[in-house]
């Protein structure tokens, strides 16, 4: 499908580091390449001082690991950077290389994980789970880290509001803003701005104008048709620029208003737009003024909209302080609700874009305020309170032997052994801890006390778990995506869990 | 060829926000689809709290818009998410789409440019130029963020030190990981670690091994083959293991180490990696122990290298101090180049790689230190300090009349008028300012006496510039891109004034 196309073509297995060759021939070169080997992905502290991190990008390591291959192109490139000397019959097994003899084991798509636990367990021929080390990072590293910050998002902003993606324009070029678009989605964001992620992940698409649109129009001449329908089916088109005209009047008269200060040009792009799209209309107002120009030009609209029997949908505010200005806002609407008999004006919303970041969406919920949708880009998508993740990938077992790696910083060195993870929960389904085993300890049992040691400090911890499970599932094997059905599954039911009332 | 393929599949047009679409809905509904506009583009403040920022991105924004057109497919999916109501005979006009009638000025690539200036005019029908905003923002801002954070880091390291950049497993996804590597080698960076951006853009690639490597090894045994040949083609192979092994505990005699701290797999991972690369021996010494086992371990197979004509290359250091580590570990080299008579240890070069900053590149530049080569990831390409530029793109002129945006925010009032803008330069070739003209203004000519009105400044000045030069040219016209000899002349100029001795 699109997304496996994609993949292939944004993550071909050269995209790595050219060490991973290097280091793949000196295996090669000394017949250990086929030795079974565990690497494990883990990061070391979870993101933005918080307590937990989103973890994500798994699906797509399916799609990579199912499609590696090398290509003869890539393989030439590869002959003319590694040393002459390097021997032909090398590349021949580049060549022929897939990930037929990989297994991994995995977290679910978006699973609440922390630090320290490893997420990814990737076991196969030395030289190849060598080979796949950057790039499994890449498409895990930012893809958590994002969905990780959206999820934040969400949470500072409550289950109720709207929370629209717009981060397109600011983020790591094309693909940058792609993933991100698609992991703020799963981590709590209802919408993206961002066309292409709707066309090829499904997410409802949202926006309507921006300001060059309404500066576009200077006069009410640029209008045109100037004329619209009635919903209900009626042949003879209305007028709509006299309408607006009369009910602007009677507007500035009911809020005291001066017309002067009415921007021609933003009526016409209002009334342009609403000629355009009478079921869609949601203008930006602050091109010129809130109170003096863009709102008056809103409501006159929109109460020709609604006359004609249209839906206008609301208003967009996109600088100055959006919380004092929303509150306004509202109470012009309610004010014209009953003023002029239109309860569709009860039920408009308000959407806030202004460089929207985790701490403002936090104030957002403490303040009064009228924003019922709030779009965040550059906080979100750069992630702008820490920038990177910082997951690695370890080596923990060769020939079903443990490896450790020591460190002049002590806090970088490993935990060795191949091991099983399991979640324990309490009496009432919440997470208790995740318990690193060896792999081939027995695994813990629901109802029976263990004695746990807590990574990093001295005491042990006495723990009766109520439930068991298993944090990892074997997701790829033998060259095919396995447990796919259960995958799909799993991350519908944490969607719904992470977003009530959505 | 290669980019342009990918510049095409990783950015379709497509890829921007939704209301570009119903923008140009509105337009193409009210007859101005097609009247001509001018939009600029251009950031706010300089980026890292800085003085400039170099302008990247120009190049794929040139393929992007020789691609620019829509597929069935495309206009397929737009169709379901614009209101019903959409006049199918829009579609059509969307499908038939080019960017045959629009014309971009631009600074070069990579120039060294300032905030508020205009640097790129994009001027065509209104419908169009409105759509191609997201994309030109999504390609420039990231682009030029990245480079200019590379040139930052390249002035703090001097002109001396080789600079690696190894930040793919950190970028935001695989894109966000070749366009780093692209525009740092632009920046300023000599190498990278990405084989792809090497494949693809012909950027140098470097690297030989991670710890993992190094670890995967735990004794001699697992050394094979064990013998290595003689580089000035002598038949007979040499037993790498016992010549090392000899040179090891004449090593230990000469420096006072224990033997029982050697690590063995250590031993063995650099003895195998020598015999596999026997001209490109460059391991990473920090697995275990720096000075107990790593350096004794390298040293003795650096100098049984040397003993059978080979040439060793040096050292990898990837955590704790670097400047103590590296000045240990260049007086260790000095004293066995004078002790054992191998000259060659004079000119081993020694890698620092640990999540190095902007800032402890500037330390690294104080300290007594003897790093050659510094490789630098996450702070590099996650531009840590400030992750986004702000590039913004904003209407200044339609059918021939200025447009403005004022703002709720006074900083976001845009400067209204097509502009022509002037580099006026001193004596001394120097930039002295970047002068804004309405585009009918006449030139300013070299040698006479101007008044300039600095923006945000009351006073005026009085300027008087040696040399004038046009800072953007007409890079794309017609559906063509133009100009393009020029373009690369510039950018191959640029690059070599921005790394002198390199």
């Amino acid at each position: 499908d699109a997304i496996e196309r994609s993949i292939r073509a944004r993550v071909p297995p050269m995209l790595t580091d050219l060490y991973q060759f290097t280091m793949a021939y000196a295996y090669w070169n000394s017949g250990r390449h086929n030795e079974p080997a565990v690497f494990e992905l883990f990061f070391r502290e979870n993101p933005f001082g918080g307590g937990f991190s989103l973890f994500s990008g798994v699906h797509d390591c399916l799609l990579f690991l199912r499609n590696f291959r090398f290509t003869e192109e890539d393989v030439e490139y590869l002959r003319s950077v590694l040393p002459p000397t390097t021997n032909p019959a090398f590349f021949q097994f580049l060549r022929e290389l897939d990930c037929s003899g990989v297994t991994l084991r995995a977290v679910p798509e978006a699973t609440v994980v922390f630090a320290r636990v490893p997420l990814m367990e990737v076991d196969g021929p030395l030289a190849v789970v060598q080979l796949l080390e950057t790039s499994l990072l890449c498409l895990v590293n930012y893809a958590s880290l994002v969905c990780s910050n959206a999820a934040r998002f969400r949470l500072a902003a409550g289950p109720d509001r709207k929370l629209l993606e717009l981060g397109l324009r600011r983020a790591q070029g094309p693909d940058g803003g792609l993933t991100a678009s698609r992991y703020t989605h799963i981590g709590g964001f209802d919408m993206t701005s961002n066309v292409q992620a709707g066309f090829l992940f499904g997410i409802p698409v949202a926006g309507t104008m921006a300001h060059s649109y309404v500066t576009s129009f200077s006069s009410l001449e640029e209008v045109w048709p100037q004329t619209l329908l009635p919903a209900d089916g009626e042949k003879d088109p209305i007028d709509l620029i006299s309408l607006t005209k009369g009910l602007l009047g009677r507007l500035c008269e009911l809020l005291g208003a001066e017309p002067a200060k009415i921007h021609e040009g933003e009526l016409a792009a209002f009334l342009s737009y609403a000629i355009a799209y009478p079921g869609n209309f949601l203008p930006v107002i602050d091109s010129y003024s809130v109170s003096c120009s863009g709102l008056l030009n809103f409501c006159a609209v929109a109460m020709a909209l609604i006359e004609l029997g249209h839906q206008p949908r609301g208003v967009r505010l996109d600088s100055g302080d959006l919380c004092r200005q929303s509150v306004e806002v509202r109470r012009v609407f309610k004010h014209c609700a009953k003023q002029f008999s239109v309860p569709v004006f009860e039920s408009l919303i308000i959407v806030g874009t202004n460089n929207i970041s985790e701490q403002s969406m936090m104030e957002l919920s403490k303040k009064e305020n009228e924003i019922n949708v709030v779009g965040v880009g550059t906080h979100l998508v750069t992630c702008t309170r820490q920038p990177s993740l910082g997951c690695v990938y370890k080596l923990v077992e060769v020939r079903g032997s443990p490896r450790m790696k020591f460190s002049e910083d002590p806090e970088k060195s490993t935990v060795p052994g191949k091991k099983a993870v399991y979640r324990l929960l309490d009496s009432e389904g919440h997470p208790l801890m995740d318990l690193l085993c060896l792999s081939e300890e027995p695994p813990p049992l629901a109802g029976q006390t263990l004695r746990c040691y807590p990574l990093g400090q001295e005491a042990h911890l006495a723990v009766t778990p109520t439930q068991v499970t298993c944090l990892r599932q074997e997701v790829f094997a033998k060259g095919q995506v396995r447990n796919w059905s259960w995958w799909m599954w799993e991350l519908d039911s944490q969607l719904s869990r992470s977003r009530p009332g959505m």
